[in-house]
């Protein structure tokens, strides 16, 4: 358990600003907390004796010693009672107040404020603007919600108190049970992070869920995360998907908008699996709670009914998983078990006259097939499969069988008692087959993730100091916005670029020329010259002997096109043999939430026209790399589709790896775009480079 | 009501095979009709002389006039009954039955002559393999299974009964009501097609939704659903979706796979929405059976809880809906309504505290904004605000306003008094935001869809009988699949082609050469070489001075790389602008259902690699044909994106159509394939053919 397991297990629980006045929020937790807490509830308030038959004390020094406190006392208090609360030795603290940076002005000072007091005190802060907390294994309820918590694996957080109150008495008719619950409210101090550090340490959570808005440190974030769920998974629902949610999130809890192609990629890469509803988060946790891991992706369905096994199977083909493809010994097994007109290819359909001894045996020959993974049970009800019997049945042929079970008892009232009965067992029930798929389709995601090795990032032997200079050169001569001029930037990174050099005179231009084997290309170099090619400032194929006159004659054509644009030169380069080759696109912007995102995808209408790319949070290690390359879908190009020479992807992968470097090296560098990254069947090549760099973050030099 | 309506409607109804023998499914059905129906119920079976208290009859001919009769006699004598059932003069009859074409051999030889007397006696016969039919407004369930339906204005059809008798359980907790249902069976007789006539014709019936495995005539299904989607909106769920699913459809009920691209193509011609789930069924029909249409997506959402309010909002981005952007005067209204706190944008957050009077005043004033076309209420449960008095509230302002309002009241037990009182309104309640908002959508969906209007498709004046000639030719020398040689079936159906043509000698290939503005293309034509540039046999930009060596050198090499290939001879073509030009891809296959299924592309990687194509059911109207040219992603490259001349859309839109009209009048072209058809600035052109012709298929002398 982690430095917050006294949160979540206190003896005394004081309730600072404890009162009896109806409608209060100080009497509704005051409630709760007599309700089932098995330690000791002190009310403290200065101006009660007694509060709900306890006895109340007038502040923190007169009273008992106190392991959590729950603040709802007037915002402009606050702040007092969590020093003297601090001087009193109380280190959890859970601020119910509201009125802190959500409104702005005055609260997002105090809010400033109560950060200070906790971290000199070191203090553990839930809030504030919280619901507040609950436990199950002490019946500690310390919120002013009207619903209490069954018993259960799951912990859940929440960015909204609403949140939990409208979902907990739906959980509690399902019978979904929790271990701890955390309103985080504001999450001055503690936030998601150090709860999913906390349930991950905590052997009685088999999940955790949360419903987020933002997470304050994507780096931080998905560090804690992918060791969690190396053992415990975890499912969210974060908002603000859309531009529309994002807005709403925005003006509902100040969240900050990262944008969403930042979220999926940080939230993938943390091993997190996400849920678009409330419904599919409970139908993933369900699953996620009580059943084994499926040793492979083959699924059985066991059903009554044709249709409903169709649909099943429908729902197969829409998940990562597939229908599994049955031994010989298996059909011939379920043939002698099963009358002619059953079908013993999956799905099984044991026919509408099944009773409970066929269906059992159809379930039972499934789970041994040595090709069987996981299994549905799908049953529509008829007078033969009573199934509070179906649930006994399924229970003890799961009993002996280590694969994960679901069911769907298609039904209403008919499928209630046998629900819970599953339940109890471990068993998920759903009424939807394509729901009852997607449970066990959460539990093989979870293991592919959670057996994912992420590597260290490859270090690449580079030289930090001459990147630093380029970008210091720019700094000092007040430019933000750096194009090819720069390349040496990714030559320093060890990311190949064309031969050649940016001249200012003929002659050098004709050296340049003369050290290049074959034809060069010739470029203008002017911040101000956006459009090069359409001012007649780009030269392909021009022969050594004609670079003199070219670059006149590009230089003219640039002055006469804008007689006062900056000329900075023109760059004499390599020609390139681009037929055998394909133009991918490498770069990076700044998520305020997860900071370096990479991107990568294959230049021009792939990116412009079809988005076709892939995203990932820096740094990056090889595999990762390769999986951005790889999930394009036009990948197949540069793998050589339709009779082409494969480019060299190890080449891309690598680029990547060392751009990741770069970013991570240097936070001045606020956007950067390889556009094109020239991949050909030899290697690949850095042809243009534009990059943002941020005036006021200085790079650190080389540790 | 269409000439089904006495099916649904009959005074007497009789059980032919009626016995009261303990879980005979003769006597499950007697007793659903003797438990509900209003009308007389007649049991016939020679061997009793009274089932369950009503007077037996040994046979039809002796029973009083039976207006629907229910078989559930043996397989080898139900042909017997339904022949006496006729001669007394019964047209509409219902065989529960098993036992024919799904069993194959006898089965099958038994169903095909049930379809011949049900043909001559121009009887209406459902199933066999049924589970029945229900209809509540007389009370009659003619069905075997377990559950009852309750009243309500969706008719429902089913090719499982299984699925059935599933759903009516959980829609009976639910408090879903139904007008009629039935179980399809075989659909020897009647099927999908006429139920959504019946109903489309049915003024009580608001919603018509089904589960299908197949549709047996695509195109009568998509003629008539496409008039009824006009007024009665249909929402099915089609299963075998997935190949699994495919698969297990067709040895479920021997459904024949058609593509589901067809029937994808297929279901939104016919103006049909698709649901993927039982329960997007239902969340769907509740929403369509209840509410009135959307004049607009602007989507207001009105919540006390900021949490909920933001998933709401994401699930709105999800949908085809769009939030509603609030005039100025609700924005001031709504600020002088509410506390400071709270949001008077939406989604509107009225806050935690919100009572009743704040909440409804907040949804009042939002469906007075003009720019709302419907409305979610999302609420957290709160000591202040009670569902059930929210639920009044809710109706109280629906009443008043011509706007369609659903509700999330989240939560379980304490939800369900407030969602019986709203659903007595036609308030559908969700529990989770997502499904609440994907019910507004299908109201939308729908409104679109039957305000579409789909025109009569352009008959172009066409070489209809040199068309003819060149499919004639092609079977005279047995030659099913044709090519380039066949260029003058395009021409006939004026498609433009190159100029040019095939030649046999090298003289008259310098001839042609000569008529054509500047250097050609020539390509070796044979059936037996696919590879025509692999070997040689394509030379572009001749000059016409050097094409009579180039057509020795040509032949030259097809004769050296294959000696006994058959040589038809060497196209000479006028050589296109290709740099221009965007080549894409028009072509045809037929689906077993749908028949002729049009498919457009941009050729190349956008086909074979990335699978951006459209498809539709032939015959298309224009305004069909441009939506196939404007759904693929890479649409905007036609249209001129990154800087190049837009290419002749107006072509590739006629061309469509054109192919169309040419696949409609020849059914015998079983497949066809222009690829490219090159879309330049200045028009289109068909560079290449590939079709294949069915041998035995005769296309008829034009009209």
């Amino acid at each position: 358990m982690g430095r917050l397991s006294t949160l979540f297990d206190p003896e005394t629980v004081a309730v600072v600003g404890a009162t009896d006045r109806e409608g209060a929020v100080g009497r509704a937790i005051l409630e709760n907390l007599k309700a089932g807490f098995d330690g000791e509830v002190v009310p403290i308030n200065p101006s009660r004796d007694e509060v709900l038959g306890l006895e109340c004390y007038e502040d923190v020094q007169h009273a008992p010693p106190i392991d959590l406190a729950v603040v709802v006392v007037p915002p402009d208090i606050v702040l007092d009672s969590v020093r003297e609360l601090a001087a009193a030795g109380t280190d959890d603290i859970v601020v119910i107040t509201a009125g802190f940076a959500e409104t702005g002005g005055d609260g997002a000072e105090r809010e400033r404020q109560l950060r200070e007091i906790a971290t000199e005190n070191d203090l553990n802060v839930v809030g504030p603007n919280s619901l507040g907390i609950m436990s199950t294994p002490t019946g500690m309820n310390a919120t002013f919600g009207p619903e209490d918590a069954r018993s259960g694996s799951i912990s859940f957080m929440s960015q909204s108190g609403a949140f939990i109150t409208a979902v907990l008495d739906w959980a509690n008719e399902q019978g979904i049970g929790f271990q701890d619950v955390v309103s985080l409210g504001n999450k001055t101090v503690l936030d998601e992070t150090d709860f999913v550090r906390e349930w991950g340490d905590d052997p009685e959570t088999d999940v955790i869920i949360g419903y987020l808005e933002d997470i304050d440190d994507g780096q931080g974030f998905i560090e804690a995360a992918r060791e969690v769920t190396a053992e415990t998974p975890i499912v969210l629902v974060k908002s603000g998907r859309t531009d529309a949610g994002a807005q709403a999130a925005s003006s509902h809890t100040g969240a900050i908008a990262g944008s969403e192609r930042a979220y999926e990629a940080g939230l993938e890469q943390a091993g997190v699996l996400r849920a678009r509803s409330v419904q599919e988060l409970f139908d993933y946790a369900r699953a996620l709670a009580g059943l084994p891991e499926p040793e492979s992706d083959g699924v059985a369905v066991v059903t009554n009914a044709g249709g409903p096994g169709v649909l099943t199977t429908d729902a197969v083909g829409d998940s990562t998983l597939e229908m599994a493809s049955f031994t010989d010994e298996t059909i011939d097994r379920l043939a002698a078990a099963m009358p002619d007109e059953a079908n013993v290819y999956n799905p099984i359909d044991a026919i509408g006259d099944a009773d409970i001894e066929r269906f059992g045996e159809a379930l039972e020959i499934a789970l041994e097939d040595p090709n069987v993974g996981s299994a549905v049970v799908v049953a529509a009800p008829t007078a033969v499969l009573p199934y509070d019997d179906l649930a006994e049945k399924v229970i003890e042929k799961v009993e002996t069988h280590d694969t994960p079970v679901v069911t769907c008892l298609m039904g209403g009232k008919r499928a209630r008692d046998a629900e819970t009965t599953l339940r109890e067992s471990g068993i998920p029930n759903y009424f939807d087959p394509s729901r009852a798929v997607s449970g066990l389709d959460a539990l093989a995601r979870y293991r592919d993730s959670s057996e994912r090795t992420i590597d260290e990032p490859r270090t690449f032997d580079v030289d930090r100091e001459r990147a630093r200079e380029v970008l210091e050169r720019a700094r000092r001569r007040n430019d933000n916005r750096l194009g090819v001029e720069s390349m040496d930037l990714l030559e320093a990174y060890g990311i190949p670029t064309p031969q050649g050099e940016i001249v200012d005179d003929p002659d050098r231009a004709r050296e340049v020329a003369e050290s290049i084997d074959g034809d060069v290309v010739m470029k203008i170099v002017s911040p101000d010259i956006t459009h090069k090619s359409d001012i007649g400032g780009v030269k392909v194929g021009v022969a050594a002997a004609d670079v003199y006159d070219a670059y006149e004659d590009i230089v003219a054509r640039a002055r006469n096109y804008q007689p006062d644009a900056t000329i900075t030169g023109v760059q004499v380069q390599e020609l390139l043999d681009l037929d055998a080759s394909t133009e991918t696109i490498v770069g990076m912007n700044r998520d305020p939430q997860f900071g370096p995102l990479l991107l990568f995808g294959l230049g021009g209408i792939f990116v412009e026209i079809l988005e076709d790319t892939s995203v990932r949070v820096a740094p990056v290690d090889e595999g990762t790399a390769r999986e951005m390359v790889d999930e394009i879908q036009a990948a197949p190009l540069l793998r050589g589709a339709r009779g082409r020479e494969p480019a060299d992807v190890d080449g891309v992968v690598e680029t990547v790896q060392r751009l990741s470097q770069l970013v991570t090296d240097f936070p001045s560098i606020l956007e950067l775009d390889i556009n094109p990254l020239v991949a050909g069947p030899d290697g690949v090549q850095a042809i243009d480079l534009r990059l943002t760099v941020d005036p006021d973050e200085l790079d650190t030099e080389e540790p």
